[in-house]
């Protein structure tokens, strides 16, 4: 069970923090509950952990068995929420190389995140000796990273296959009744998953955009939503001792206090890309307004050796979230050297798990020391089950903190500004006074 | 040629704000070319590109050769400075999947730089079936996370290919003259490579240090050291031409100004660490007596879709440096799409690095509408010499832009405080009278 420690916040808080918040956890919660806040359009993925639709949840796992067993690889095209869900938690639970290490399972690519084209060169290159199938996740099929990484895996597949064997072997989540990708899929007769209505693209990673390819990869997606489910269970219910209550409101007073960035900290290489997921999350939900914790993410230890300088003396801005596992997967054992040449021979036979535990509470105490408040999430395992707990923790909390700050958390209205200015750049039909304003200021 | 562009940041500082730094740094240059500021027992790498040990040079890619040639593998321990610049330069020019697409040269597992059980584990079953060797980089020899892990690998080795075969496959890159694992390498007979006493661990890459890594992944570190030196030449004439007296000048004003936050952007997914190793320089060198700019990375156009709202519309903190290689590896069309799905018809038979680089103008306008000052690093393609460029320009930057703040660019006090701490939990004799008061402080 998901478990948060505030013991390393309050002294850096006016006494009485936490009652000063209580008013507008109450009020947040409320906002969630009966969808009364702003942006309630887009608070499907409160209840999804038990509301979700339990006959496409059966296809998912069909058709991620059929992947698995016709393809050596899956090529997923999505930006943003459409694939950093999917990839923190196949990374999390198997490892940051789930590439190199994934035995049987097929190989996951993600493109269409970026516009690349030695990034998307390499993408097709992986491919090209091998079996493979496409899940192309966009709501709108519009959105340009995804659209032309769809356009180029479409063809190579249609060219391997035939324009029929092909249909076989492209899995579309999208919307349920518009759009580019839907109308296509329909046409083309893909296999289609839903982007529901109400659950942005960051809340996404329990409905199938995350799901397909979470399965795909031989991950249990039922004890995901299992973990999911009980964690929802706990945070619906109102009150000082709720922790995402505490943990949102430890992030609000702190921000109020003058913190302006979140480290999120984990001591796993595997768990990198959950930061990822986090820090879209967490900035996109409260970064507007010119408010909001800058959210950022480090791997300790190794980053103790890089980040850790400024962590412990740089400018007192930061708040330090870490997250624990408590087990691990695997056990070792550090051996003994006779010589002893490098004076480690207190830790001879010591358990690694154990040197990496007071590792942590050794960091704690020296950033709290050095002024960074600390909070700490621990959970059970690198399993499916925590990993259920995790995302809805941060999920929940997410939406009690944007609402705390003030703003809606659900909306994402800074991301179009550069789209706007690309695709004037580019010459898009529509575009042409935006695009003559553009290339003055830039001097072409 | 590096080209740095500064035109998206005067309109955020007051006028004649160049004027302001250029006594701050003529004295920064002189305490960098004369030796007389704070620190400079360590700025070795000043004049490195030229006065390297040439003879170790040669010595780093025969030992390249031999690994290359008798090893599929090879494990590179360390932590920090000792792993981070060898990461950056390899993945950027070959690819952030560099074990992947590595095609015939050796994988390079990266170890001994955190303490999970499993992420070493994954290293020891990736080496299970292959003929491997290990690079082991500690000045001392007796840092936690390297120690350990070498003593795990040192084992392995031995019982693969007995005493005397292990140590023909240990290379140790450490102090010239004494510590725990030169010792080691004296007495065993490990080839040697020297960490240099005046260049410190976020300094280190174009030492042997990085050089070795970098070598045996098939990188060609003479060009590496030639695009380093054509760098160290245009940046040791002062003058306010001089881009690297230009960038920190920038950085400084901008600190001044009150500016909280550098984010290094990159348009290439193998640029990610190349984002650690920058992390490390500026945050190690700069982050200290509660100064300097918090810095941070991100991964573009993938984390528009993240955070870029928070970047658009959240607290106005952020500086954005931005790397642009102008050319790629390789080249992709867009196909034309006779149906027009996605309506992107307007860009048919366009080169993928033609919408990039749109988008790079288009993002940078749309963040300097929204309040955050834009530089741009240009260099010219993911290759040894640019990257030579790169890494010397940013290291004589940060020296600069350290002495500017005030404070010792070339040492890192706060890194030692978790070490402490973790000596004491763990129980290292001398350490009794602190792991009392800690665990006091812990509960226990």
């Amino acid at each position: 069970m998901l478990h948060l420690d505030l013991s390393n916040v309050s002294q850096f808080l006016p006494e009485g923090w936490r009652v000063r918040e209580e008013n507008g956890l109450k009020k947040a919660h409320e906002y969630l509950m009966e969808g009364t806040g702003a942006g309630s359009d887009y608070i499907g993925w409160v209840n999804l952990p038990e509301n979700y639709d339990k006959k496409e949840f059966a296809r998912i796992q069909k058709a991620a068995a059929k992947i698995r067993s016709d393809s050596k690889a899956l090529v997923v095209i999505g930006i943003g929420g459409s694939y950093l869900g999917a990839r923190a938690v196949i990374e999390t639970v198997t490892s940051n190389n789930y590439n190199l290490v994934r035995g049987d399972n097929p190989a996951i690519y993600f493109a269409g995140n970026g516009l690349s084209a030695d990034g998307l060169s390499e993408v097709i290159e992986l491919v090209k000796d091998v079996d493979f199938s496409v899940n192309v996740i966009s709501k709108s099929g519009t959105t340009t990273e995804p659209a032309v990484a769809f356009r180029i895996f479409k063809a190579l597949l249609e060219e391997r296959y035939g324009k029929e064997g092909a249909r076989e072997r492209i899995y579309a989540t999208t919307d349920a009744k518009r759009g580019a990708l839907k109308g296509l899929a329909d046409k083309e007769g893909y296999e289609e998953f839903v982007v529901p209505d109400d659950v942005g693209g960051r809340y996404s990673v329990l409905t199938a955009v995350g799901l397909l390819p979470i399965a795909v990869a031989g991950i249990d997606i039922d004890a995901l939503m299992t973990g999911a489910r009980e964690e929802m269970e706990r945070l619906h219910k109102p009150g000082m001792d709720n922790p995402a209550w505490q943990y949102a409101a430890a992030r609000h007073a702190l921000y109020d206090s003058g913190k302006k960035i979140e480290i999120l900290a984990g001591y796993e290489p595997s768990f990198r890309f959950f930061g990822e997921w986090w820090k879209q999350l967490f900035g996109e939900s409260e970064g507007k307004e010119n408010k909001g914790l800058y959210p950022a993410s480090v791997e300790f230890t190794a980053d103790l050796h890089s980040m850790g300088q400024y962590i412990q003396q740089g400018e007192r801005l930061m708040v330090e979230t870490v997250v624990r596992f408590d087990k691990n997967h695997t056990k070792i054992s550090i051996p003994d050297d006779p010589e002893n040449v490098d004076g480690l021979n207190f830790l001879s036979g010591k358990q690694l798990s154990f040197v990496a535990e007071q590792a942590l509470r050794g960091v704690t105490l020296a950033h709290v020391d050095g002024g960074v408040p600390n909070i700490l999430v621990s959970v059970d395992a690198r399993d499916e089950k925590s990993l259920g707990e995790l995302i809805y923790f941060f999920e929940y909390s997410c939406g009690v903190s944007g609402y705390l700050l003030g703003v809606n958390p659900f909306d994402q209205p800074g991301v179009e500004a550069y789209k706007n200015n690309m695709y004037a750049l580019l010459g898009k039909p529509g575009y042409e006074k935006q695009k003559a304003e553009l290339e003055k200021r830039l001097g072409c």
